[in-house]
């Protein structure tokens, strides 16, 4: 199955890992309706192309500035005839979160620039999140008399209550390292050499981890809270037995035993 | 309509920012029956009048010292008469926590001296917490034989259970820089000239965002987690349509065209 | 009634407190079943003889290096008899999370050396986490091509769900300081005196607490999110009036009003 064509992004698969990068730096790659819906499809082959890994980033020194002024400008043009475009245009990005959050890949974000709105909503979908430390996050949509609607729940679920509210009611603009103090993100380095040795050395970690086992895991971890606590448990005893006796399972315990690296690790 | 008169309050409206100030300092603002009651009405004035934000602080060097002794020990003399009446005492501050953590403006905290008991679970609601680096922060209450009940929730809301569990079991005290690296306050500064000047600072801060947007969405963030992921976006959805549309989302979108600030900037 | 025999553990009542020793340094206190059942039974024992705080650490230097590699290669071998025996043998340790997490009297681990796997677990439902700078915590479970099971729901309720995909996914060990920074641990000390002169502290802190009153806090801090607010706040309303009417209340009151120690300080 080849790459779907792409107009707003660059994509190049490499020994298993997915680079993607938002490419449409003249607008520091705002979020088009084109391009929500090429990162759908892109995701959608990754996740059934045996793609380990995707790393996402953007052209030309920004992540992402939020959603396209344009196209919500073409949409208010048309409103008359269509009152319910913003809504689909809205909609349409939160289905393109959920689907990041679950991906059965991990998730890698290298954040640059600009990181507002509907952007700063995909770097805490991500599972790794590295950043500049000069890097601008923020949520400006009330100070322009709007809302930050469909990341909200993603924001939430990762700075919790506290620091979502104080971000988005004031709407701040916050630095690499206030964003890793608040768990935004991960990892943080002052310039683009530390950043770029930090993505090589995710990459060799995440090239440890064995694939399934990695996609059962974050199954697991993203089902916590949302079934009761002996059931799920139950589930993962279940989901252990299968793991430790697969083949996966097999050559993991073979390997350690024999002190050598796993099939899998390349 | 007017204030409602109060006692135990100093409470001053100004340009859409209502000051309110707990002023029992003889007994570091305890909390009273009377200044619970006193609390309730004027925030539910606030929710009626086109306030942005509450400021709210303590006079005479503390926030808040915890529920008041003198009325406790009144319940107590009349007890074998009514003995509901501690219940009803407990109750009741619950109710004023949960009116703050929701009410439709801007919560500011100025968080200086005392911050113990009922005065951590108000700090524990606001939306923006400002600290001096020498405040006092802590649950005191099964020291004293009794159990942090009505804060209990807004507690792990806030710390997470981890620190809840710690702080909560062993009665401990910790000041403004250890608050803020638990994520309970968000700014701490080491003197009174720096803890003003960052209140100047949230207020201006709150009044570059639009106050109906801020409002929408203070509600959605209290949401999250409250209904299933896929309705509250397809509800948010719905909300954002509104508010682009909106003369709030129509002004914003032309002053950011215009490069102007927009109506409600002060 | 006397305290359960046991193989595997150092287990020393001392003035309310039971201090634990994982015994096994061998294998660095790695979890076979028989472990995991000889601690079931010391909890259960502690929960009906008036123990007010567990002391739990590790011989020799570590904590626990996670499940038994032995217990597991024979399971291995029987496993066409019993295929059941993975599923048995990890939903066993789930049971002991569950039990800990949930035990009515402060939980304090130690954390020193290797803390992995099953081991992280353990840590992860402490009331209190003391840990050494240079111990490495770790979940290595998918780059052995297994998955973190039965810890998952407690670590993501510890960490978060952000830092624990992250750590989870690539199999990644931190030390205590960077543990300390995501909040999996509370308190991290250089070396082994500042380690056990914060153990002592900590012990005294809760010999402060009313056992009772610690008790019921405990179980109310874990029930927030489990049932609807406005319900929970009612229970925790009657909680309190229960609480301030008790014997510890009363002595609470009068210890504080006389300015002397309470009755249940050692």
């Amino acid at each position: 199955m080849t790459l779907p064509v792409s107009q707003t992004l660059l994509v190049c698969p490499e020994k298993g890992i997915l680079h993607i990068t938002l490419n449409r730096p003249e607008s520091r790659n705002s979020m088009s309706l084109q391009m929500v819906q090429e990162l759908q499809a892109t995701f959608a082959w990754a996740a059934n192309n045996a793609i380990r890994a995707v790393v996402l980033r953007g052209a030309g020194g920004h992540f992402c500035a939020g959603g396209d002024i344009r196209d919500m400008m073409t949409i208010r043009q048309q409103a008359t005839d269509n009152p319910q475009a913003y809504q689909h245009f809205n909609r349409t990005f939160g289905h393109l979160l959920t689907q990041v959050n679950s991906s059965p890949f991990v998730v890698v974000t290298v954040l640059e620039g600009a990181i507002l709105g509907g952007g700063f909503g995909l770097a805490c979908v991500s599972d790794v999140a590295l950043a500049k430390a000069d890097a601008q996050f923020g949520m400006p949509e009330t100070r322009l008399g709007i809302i930050p609607a469909q990341i909200a729940p993603f924001i939430v679920q990762r700075l919790g209550l506290t620091q979502a509210r104080r971000l988005a009611l004031l709407g701040l603009r916050i630095n690499g390292e206030a964003a890793q103090k608040i768990g935004l993100v991960h990892e943080v380095y002052a310039d683009n050499e530390g950043l770029e040795a930090a993505l090589v050395r995710v990459i060799q970690d995440l090239q440890q981890c064995a694939p399934h086992a990695t996609q059962v895991t974050k199954a697991l971890l993203q089902q916590v809270g949302h079934q009761p606590l002996e059931q799920l448990l139950d589930d993962a005893a279940e989901a252990f037995a299968c793991a430790i006796q697969s083949a996966e399972g097999m050559e993991g315990g073979m390997a350690f035993v024999q002190k050598r690296a796993a099939s899998w690790v390349l």
